[in-house]
């Protein structure tokens, strides 16, 4: 068994900035050389999201009315030093997790039909960086 | 360090069917021949979801009153191409989670006292995969 | 590759004490002497959870104001044989998550400027125990 990682950095737009990154990953796996065995993300951000989703604008267009009704910006929260989007961020992250453990075979992310690798930046526009580590043969 | 991989393959009965699929993982583990390592679950759905929990019908219920206030079926969903049920699941995996990493010790899953692997069904009966990879020694 | 394993035993002093065990965490890195891999933790229980956040207080008061609304102390719920801090804590433990996989570089956990790794009870005083598992070279 062997290892392989790579940074991966991430420039986000803003709030809920969804971005696909399956193929970025997917280029990492290849130049792993690893064809059976696991991929690690962590992200490395406690006001951002990694996640697996379907690519479908509507989700997430629920996601974000989801969260404004259990989070929403307009109340009172203690971690108020950034403002409130920040102090929702770090609630949301907590919910939806910051890394992922994903099976390659053939040297091939194995997901679902329907299933991609999500990036979510809740906060503001930022330079994000998630570690990917593959493990196997 | 070696590698083991298995599809499970589980046949649901519609939406908030609670499956332990513990005894299913564990043999797995056990066709393995893998002592000592970890075994990692993925669900290859974006409306079905995989944690531990006790099994104990009574939580389940807690849980799918919950999801049903923070997620109700009857409003609006922007994701409506398959009605208010595909719309809430794709929130709930989100929240819940679609992999898992366990510790495999002694060629048996480990696991706590009141600790169970399920896999939940948020929609409709189908026949779903989740792949099973253990690593180890 | 090799694969070092230890529990870690954490006293709770009640419910939503939030305790920081990444220390915990690199001491047992450090005994592994792995210098390139990944860390596994596992916590052993349905009614306390384990996740990545930034160490400040005014976070954790957010997020039990939060557990408040969404899953109030005074309602009724099904799972009620010990009380409906238990039948709670169940729910915040699979939307909070009970397992992390992290990456080890140089012997040291590789975290973000402000991550750091917390065990919460959201139950009683207990004795608990968390698996960590380190797999690299």
């Amino acid at each position: 068994m062997k290892m392989y990682r790579e940074w991966l950095k991430i420039r986000t737009k803003g709030p809920l900035n969804f971005i696909d990154i399956t193929e970025k990953v997917q280029e990492i796996v290849e130049k792993s050389k690893i064809s059976n065995g696991m991929v690690f993300l962590n992200s490395m951000h406690n006001t951002a999201a990694i996640f697996v989703q379907e690519n479908d604008p509507t989700i997430f267009e629920d996601m974000k009315e989801f969260f404004e009704r259990i989070l929403p910006l307009n109340r009172k929260y203690h971690h108020d030093y950034e403002g409130n989007l920040n102090a929702t961020a770090h609630l949301k992250t907590n919910l939806i997790g910051c890394f992922l453990a994903l099976p390659v075979e053939k040297n091939k992310l194995v997901l679902g039909t329907w299933q991609r690798i999500f990036f979510v930046e809740w906060f503001e526009p930022r330079e994000r960086k998630v570690l990917i580590t593959i493990v196997g043969d």
